[in-house]
């Protein structure tokens, strides 16, 4: 990757900022600062201001989780292992970013869910997103269609929920604890599928 | 319960706010506005200010989850249906509100983990609370210790990251079927501890 235009660098800095402190917190001067961007620049990229910058930056972030996890599901033999593989790359991530990483969708669906529709309708792509690359992968390890949609859900809320304690605990045991159990409740559900297909 | 006093007022805006628009977009003048409190009693009820104010707001929630779970397992004769029962209140309290009503531990540790020794802290003992009184229902059931303090874990962080996705949704599926995993998940692997101890 050669340097960030201004237009990435803004969109890295607006991620940043959402990542540790949420929406409200976050002000387009701050991410014009942050960024090292020419401040004139912001409305020349995005006409439409904060707003428009936040949902491009979540539209990035969630573009980059998506393919961290196909990486992780296309190089793991099951889906339980390659998920603890990509929550250890996100613990590590959390602990070397000293706990200011958290998950900006989450972040932002927190602080806007009430106010912003159009923002909270980018937060529910995602996380939709998210799940439906989980649950095609379920699927076609042999889990009926609502199931695998049921569990990828679940997958995606407690590793948001992980992500919540981490942050407070300033600790990645929460992670930890649900990457290993989501590991062992893969596998052994899937085989019950398996051997029980009436249920 | 009688008509609140000024300060029962300004605990009850501060948690209303920290639930729909978190930490930082909450500022004293806006919680005095809400509350209907007269502005000088902010200080004489909590000279320290804002931080003062959310530390104590936050106790109050804590506590109350702490008690609405207590119930919850006092009536039910296993922990599944009692934390499935739990969760299906808080549902409807969450619909009620038209999706305002975020848990306020959560926003508030999203937004100042990385900035605010002090809240994070009390933010991480009212999760560790709620954790205790789940583990030792667990432990008591015939988990092993460590086994019941992960498993509590993993049931606060998925109904913590639940809440995240209902809000960004503006639905409460997920909530509800995190109700419905834990609960098939929990008398589950109660049976395989007892029967199998050596794991």
């Amino acid at each position: 990757m050669g340097p960030m235009n201004s237009r990435e660098k803004m969109i890295d800095a607006t991620l940043r900022l959402l990542r540790s402190q949420g929406f409200r917190g976050t002000g387009v001067n701050q991410i014009v600062q942050e960024s090292g961007a020419p401040k004139g620049s912001v409305y020349h990229h995005f006409p439409r201001g904060k707003g428009q910058l936040v949902i491009e930056a979540l539209r990035e972030a969630g573009t980059a989780v998506e393919k961290k996890i196909t990486q992780a599901l296309d190089s793991h033999p099951d889906v339980g292992t390659a998920l603890r593989a990509y929550l250890e790359w996100y613990g590590r991530e959390i602990r070397e970013s000293d706990f200011q990483r958290g998950c900006p969708v989450a972040n932002v669906a927190m602080d806007v869910a009430a106010s912003e529709p159009n923002i909270r309708a980018v937060c529910q792509e995602i996380f939709g997103a998210w799940t439906a690359l989980i649950a095609k992968r379920l699927h076609a390890d042999g889990f009926g269609k609502p199931e695998a949609d049921s569990l990828a859900e679940f997958v995606v809320s407690s590793l948001e929920g992980a992500l919540v304690l981490c942050r407070a605990q300033r600790s990645t045991r929460p992670l930890q604890r649900v990457a290993k159990r989501i590991e062992t409740m893969l596998p052994a559900r899937n085989r019950r599928t398996h051997m029980r297909k009436s249920l």
